[in-house]
């Protein structure tokens, strides 16, 4: 991992390590919600606003409350989509989920919390009222009835039934891209970028995003409990449409290959310094992590 | 009911019926939000944003929106803790939970983004910005880890121990006025009210959603199940503290009392023309809905 992320990244923690630790008669709703939060990950989304803040001329740490959002929305959705009734897992990156290490009334709670946390610190942050209203709406959005949260539906309901291409292009587009492109569009906005920026900022997080999900697919596939910190080839064996099962394993690596390249395209030209956006993708297609 | 709560009311319920209407290929979800959003109800908590905002001067047209995002917050909270995991209903408002029509995944799910549309609702209103972030901030607040959610987690402890008084009181602090609160004051934001005016909305809010509470409780221990659309006693049966439990009925209702006469106490001085909130008032207390 390059240095400039690892800088992001540990400014992130350590934002993140801070909040929910005061002393509450609720303690356990806090303690659920740490746990999951600070579970690890590769922080990509909130390292994604600090550094498009970054590119476009802002102070990445006026960014933090929104990258730190940005990871409590995602963070709320793995909670939910680990419970008994959707994707039933047991283990995540390696520990046991929330419901399993506390108890399902709790993980639903405190996905709850986290998500109004996640709107708390936007429209609490350090930056003008008309910048934080407009990542506040941007985030609903994109994790809300239209975006994240329509892409699980869609997710769970293909696996009782095989996906067309359109259908799981539908499915990824919002239940992974849409929060991912809120991250990249929120740092832009925090660190004053142009219309234009928000779009290029857009495009580059779309096809990422895409990018991201096939390869979640070619790692199921081929990948191991040590890398993954979830069993191997669960998908196929439940029968789910994945990128790989659709158009097979060397069509998806092709795909990966241009929606990664698709992704760097949409940089050039709208922004300066985008070696570490450049180098970004290209870590995540080579899975050199 | 008067004629100008049935008026708010009307227009809270064409304004919700007319969301979450678009053909989408997520249509489950939407059918959820709605079977939830559209099933019923007293409205208490929309029907005070938009006389709130009315009484400070303000258009409650104005306020819909405001008001809308608190009902979704109500609805989501509601959908969430009818879920097997914590309060295992089966009816609400004499209707199959979301969880029984439909299944626990998609009730989940339909809460979640019901949360996030209400973030949405708030933040593009036709307001001006700053209006908009402070109402989002408040409602954020109130519904998260220190508001409503951090009440549900003490209600589900209360059930396996009992409570003191002083615990019975947070509990019903956080699950129930935290929300009430922030329906007043954002009526009251939304119109243009001054500081006085939101400290004293926020004042009776407070006052009211504990009375609220109590004749909940006592509804339970007197309660039919026509009245209510849940069953008898289910409270007592469970061995949950109540007001009932802890103070007896009479002293309950005597609580009862006190909390309505404070809840109006704060009107007075702050706001004119409000008949209707003290009709309000006594209409709760007086069970005559």
């Amino acid at each position: 991992m390059e240095q400039w992320y690892r800088t992001h990244v540990d400014q992130i923690e350590q934002y993140l390590s801070a909040c929910f630790t005061e002393d509450r008669p609720w303690q356990a709703l806090y303690t659920a919600m740490r746990y999951s939060l600070l579970g690890g990950g590769k922080r990509i989304r909130p390292v994604l606003t600090m550094e498009f803040s970054r590119i476009v001329g802002g102070n990445p740490e006026k960014a933090l409350p929104f990258a730190a959002a940005i990871e409590m929305i995602h963070t709320y959705s793995l909670t939910h989509d680990d419970l008994p009734s959707m994707d039933n897992d047991d283990l995540r990156r390696g520990r046991p989920t929330c419901h399993i290490r506390f108890d399902e009334a709790t993980a639903i709670l405190a996905g709850d919390a986290l998500q109004a946390a996640a709107f708390r610190e936007v429209l609490s942050a350090d930056l003008p009222e008309d910048v934080r209203c407009r990542a506040g709406l941007i985030l609903a959005r994109a994790a809300g009835e239209d975006g994240m949260v329509a892409g699980q539906v869609l997710d769970l309901a293909g696996e009782t039934k095989p996906l067309t291409a359109e259908e799981l292009e539908q499915v990824h587009k919002h239940k992974t891209a849409a929060l991912i492109q809120a991250a990249a569009t929120l740092g832009v906005i925090a660190g004053g970028g142009t219309e234009a920026q928000i779009g290029a900022a857009s495009r580059f997080a779309k096809a990422l995003g895409i990018a991201f999900q096939i390869r979640d697919d070619i790692l199921d596939f081929e990948g191991d409990v040590a890398q993954l910190g979830k069993p191997i080839g669960s998908d196929v064996e439940s029968g789910k449409t994945t990128f790989v099962t659709l158009y097979g394993l060397d069509r998806a690596k092709e795909m990966l290959q241009e929606q990664t390249e698709a992704a760097k395209a949409a940089l050039i030209g709208a922004f300066d310094d985008i070696d570490g956006l450049l180098w970004l993708s290209d870590w995540l297609l080579e899975r050199k992590y």
